[in-house]
Protein backbone atom coordinates (compact mmCIF):
# COMPACT_ATOMS: atom_id res chain seq x y z
CA UNK A 1 0.00 0.00 0.00
CA UNK A 2 0.87 3.49 -1.01
CA UNK A 3 0.18 7.21 0.69
CA UNK A 4 0.15 10.60 -0.31
CA UNK A 5 1.38 12.86 2.70
CA UNK A 6 0.24 16.44 1.86
CA UNK A 7 1.49 18.84 4.33
CA UNK A 8 0.62 22.70 3.16
CA UNK A 9 0.57 26.16 4.87
CA UNK A 10 -2.67 27.89 4.19
CA UNK A 11 -2.67 31.24 2.24
CA UNK A 12 -7.03 31.53 2.42
CA UNK A 13 -9.89 28.87 2.62
CA UNK A 14 -12.61 30.22 0.76
CA UNK A 15 -16.23 28.25 0.04
CA UNK A 16 -14.58 27.41 -3.55
CA UNK A 17 -11.85 25.45 -1.95
CA UNK A 18 -13.95 23.45 0.07
CA UNK A 19 -16.13 22.32 -3.32
CA UNK A 20 -13.04 21.49 -4.65
CA UNK A 21 -11.83 19.38 -1.92
CA UNK A 22 -14.99 17.51 -1.47
CA UNK A 23 -15.19 16.82 -5.81
CA UNK A 24 -11.03 16.44 -5.82
CA UNK A 25 -11.64 13.70 -2.81
CA UNK A 26 -14.68 11.64 -4.51
CA UNK A 27 -12.73 11.74 -7.54
CA UNK A 28 -9.87 10.03 -6.71
CA UNK A 29 -12.15 7.48 -4.83
CA UNK A 30 -14.85 6.90 -7.73
CA UNK A 31 -12.02 6.85 -10.82
CA UNK A 32 -8.86 6.70 -9.47
CA UNK A 33 -8.78 3.87 -7.20
CA UNK A 34 -7.82 6.25 -3.82
CA UNK A 35 -9.02 3.69 -1.21
CA UNK A 36 -9.00 6.54 1.82
CA UNK A 37 -8.70 9.84 2.60
CA UNK A 38 -8.04 11.77 5.54
CA UNK A 39 -7.47 15.28 6.29
CA UNK A 40 -6.84 17.40 9.52
CA UNK A 41 -6.65 21.52 9.99
CA UNK A 42 -5.43 22.76 12.92
CA UNK A 43 -4.61 27.19 12.24
CA UNK A 44 -3.22 27.96 8.61
CA UNK A 45 -1.83 24.39 8.98
CA UNK A 46 -3.42 21.71 7.02
CA UNK A 47 -2.07 17.64 6.58
CA UNK A 48 -4.07 15.16 4.49
CA UNK A 49 -3.36 11.41 3.44
CA UNK A 50 -4.81 9.84 0.49
CA UNK A 51 -3.78 5.55 0.71
CA UNK A 52 -3.44 3.97 -2.45
CA UNK A 53 -2.81 0.34 -3.75
CA UNK A 54 -0.18 1.47 -6.19
CA UNK A 55 1.79 4.36 -7.37
CA UNK A 56 0.12 3.92 -11.06
CA UNK A 57 -2.97 4.70 -9.52
CA UNK A 58 -1.04 7.82 -7.81
CA UNK A 59 0.41 9.24 -11.31
CA UNK A 60 -3.16 9.06 -12.96
CA UNK A 61 -4.61 10.91 -10.08
CA UNK A 62 -1.98 13.35 -10.49
CA UNK A 63 -2.59 13.81 -14.41
CA UNK A 64 -6.42 13.91 -13.86
CA UNK A 65 -7.32 17.05 -15.57
CA UNK A 66 -9.58 18.39 -12.97
CA UNK A 67 -7.27 17.78 -10.42
CA UNK A 68 -4.44 19.62 -12.28
CA UNK A 69 -6.58 22.57 -12.26
CA UNK A 70 -7.12 22.18 -8.64
CA UNK A 71 -2.97 21.94 -8.17
CA UNK A 72 -3.15 25.07 -9.77
CA UNK A 73 -5.82 27.10 -8.12
CA UNK A 74 -3.91 25.38 -4.94
CA UNK A 75 -0.87 27.19 -5.78
CA UNK A 76 -1.97 30.41 -6.82
CA UNK A 77 -4.78 30.69 -4.22
CA UNK A 78 -5.28 28.90 -1.59
CA UNK A 79 -2.06 27.32 -0.22
CA UNK A 80 1.30 29.54 0.64
CA UNK A 81 3.58 26.43 0.86
CA UNK A 82 2.94 23.24 0.73
CA UNK A 83 5.23 19.29 0.30
CA UNK A 84 3.93 16.26 -1.10
CA UNK A 85 5.36 12.92 -0.09
CA UNK A 86 4.97 9.60 -1.42
CA UNK A 87 5.17 6.76 0.75
CA UNK A 88 5.27 3.06 0.73
CA UNK A 89 3.75 1.60 4.08
CA UNK A 90 5.97 -1.01 5.44
CA UNK A 91 3.64 -2.10 8.19
CA UNK A 92 1.45 -0.52 10.51
CA UNK A 93 -0.53 -1.41 13.87
CA UNK A 94 -4.02 -0.43 15.11
CA UNK A 95 -5.07 0.26 18.99
CA UNK A 96 -7.42 -2.48 19.91
CA UNK A 97 -8.76 -0.36 22.67
CA UNK B 1 14.03 8.33 4.62
CA UNK B 2 11.42 7.35 6.70
CA UNK B 3 8.29 8.41 8.69
CA UNK B 4 5.46 7.08 10.77
CA UNK B 5 2.38 8.28 10.55
CA UNK B 6 -0.08 8.63 14.11
CA UNK B 7 -3.95 9.05 13.47
CA UNK B 8 -5.63 8.96 16.30
CA UNK B 9 -9.35 9.74 17.87
CA UNK B 10 -8.85 11.50 21.29
CA UNK B 11 -11.01 10.45 24.49
CA UNK B 12 -9.10 13.43 26.46
CA UNK B 13 -6.10 15.31 26.85
CA UNK B 14 -5.10 17.19 29.92
CA UNK B 15 -2.19 19.23 30.69
CA UNK B 16 0.15 15.73 31.37
CA UNK B 17 -0.40 14.86 27.87
CA UNK B 18 0.29 18.13 26.71
CA UNK B 19 3.82 18.16 28.95
CA UNK B 20 4.47 14.21 27.75
CA UNK B 21 4.08 14.97 24.30
CA UNK B 22 6.47 17.94 24.54
CA UNK B 23 8.93 15.77 26.35
CA UNK B 24 8.78 12.77 23.80
CA UNK B 25 9.46 15.16 21.17
CA UNK B 26 12.16 16.29 22.54
CA UNK B 27 13.31 12.81 23.22
CA UNK B 28 12.65 11.40 20.55
CA UNK B 29 14.82 14.41 18.74
CA UNK B 30 17.67 14.63 21.09
CA UNK B 31 18.46 10.72 21.86
CA UNK B 32 16.92 8.60 18.81
CA UNK B 33 17.73 10.82 15.56
CA UNK B 34 14.39 12.31 14.97
CA UNK B 35 14.55 14.62 12.07
CA UNK B 36 11.50 16.28 11.96
CA UNK B 37 7.95 16.16 13.97
CA UNK B 38 4.79 17.72 13.00
CA UNK B 39 1.57 17.12 14.68
CA UNK B 40 -2.44 19.05 13.91
CA UNK B 41 -5.27 18.07 15.85
CA UNK B 42 -8.76 18.80 14.82
CA UNK B 43 -11.93 18.34 17.11
CA UNK B 44 -10.96 14.85 18.46
CA UNK B 45 -8.50 13.97 15.81
CA UNK B 46 -4.96 13.76 15.81
CA UNK B 47 -2.15 13.61 13.04
CA UNK B 48 1.13 13.59 14.09
CA UNK B 49 4.46 12.29 11.53
CA UNK B 50 7.94 12.03 12.59
CA UNK B 51 10.99 11.57 9.95
CA UNK B 52 13.87 9.01 10.48
CA UNK B 53 17.29 8.60 8.58
CA UNK B 54 16.52 4.60 9.28
CA UNK B 55 13.87 1.84 10.44
CA UNK B 56 16.27 0.97 13.54
CA UNK B 57 15.70 4.37 14.84
CA UNK B 58 12.09 3.96 15.06
CA UNK B 59 12.33 0.54 16.53
CA UNK B 60 14.66 1.88 19.09
CA UNK B 61 12.72 4.98 19.75
CA UNK B 62 9.38 2.57 20.28
CA UNK B 63 11.34 0.33 23.18
CA UNK B 64 12.17 3.50 24.91
CA UNK B 65 11.56 3.16 28.32
CA UNK B 66 9.85 6.77 28.95
CA UNK B 67 8.22 6.27 25.85
CA UNK B 68 6.45 3.20 26.56
CA UNK B 69 5.52 4.55 29.44
CA UNK B 70 3.75 7.16 27.30
CA UNK B 71 2.09 4.49 24.66
CA UNK B 72 0.44 2.79 27.99
CA UNK B 73 -1.14 6.06 29.08
CA UNK B 74 -1.82 7.26 25.58
CA UNK B 75 -3.89 3.96 25.53
CA UNK B 76 -5.62 3.96 28.39
CA UNK B 77 -5.92 7.71 28.97
CA UNK B 78 -6.09 10.00 26.28
CA UNK B 79 -6.63 7.76 22.93
CA UNK B 80 -10.02 6.25 22.24
CA UNK B 81 -8.52 4.52 18.52
CA UNK B 82 -4.98 5.04 17.29
CA UNK B 83 -3.53 3.63 13.94
CA UNK B 84 0.64 3.49 13.34
CA UNK B 85 1.86 3.13 10.21
CA UNK B 86 5.79 2.93 9.49
CA UNK B 87 6.16 4.01 5.75
CA UNK B 88 9.44 4.63 3.32
CA UNK B 89 9.51 7.85 1.93
CA UNK B 90 9.95 7.35 -2.02
CA UNK B 91 9.68 10.93 -3.19
CA UNK B 92 8.73 14.25 -2.41
CA UNK B 93 8.66 17.63 -3.55
CA UNK B 94 7.91 21.24 -2.58
CA UNK B 95 5.80 24.32 -3.97
CA UNK B 96 8.32 27.11 -5.05
CA UNK B 97 5.59 29.76 -3.83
Amino acid sequence: MYAVIFRAEIKRFDQSYSDMAARMRELAKSKYGCNEFTALTEGNHEISISYWDSEEQIIAWKQDPEHKLAQELGRSKWYKSYKVQVVKVEREYTSNT
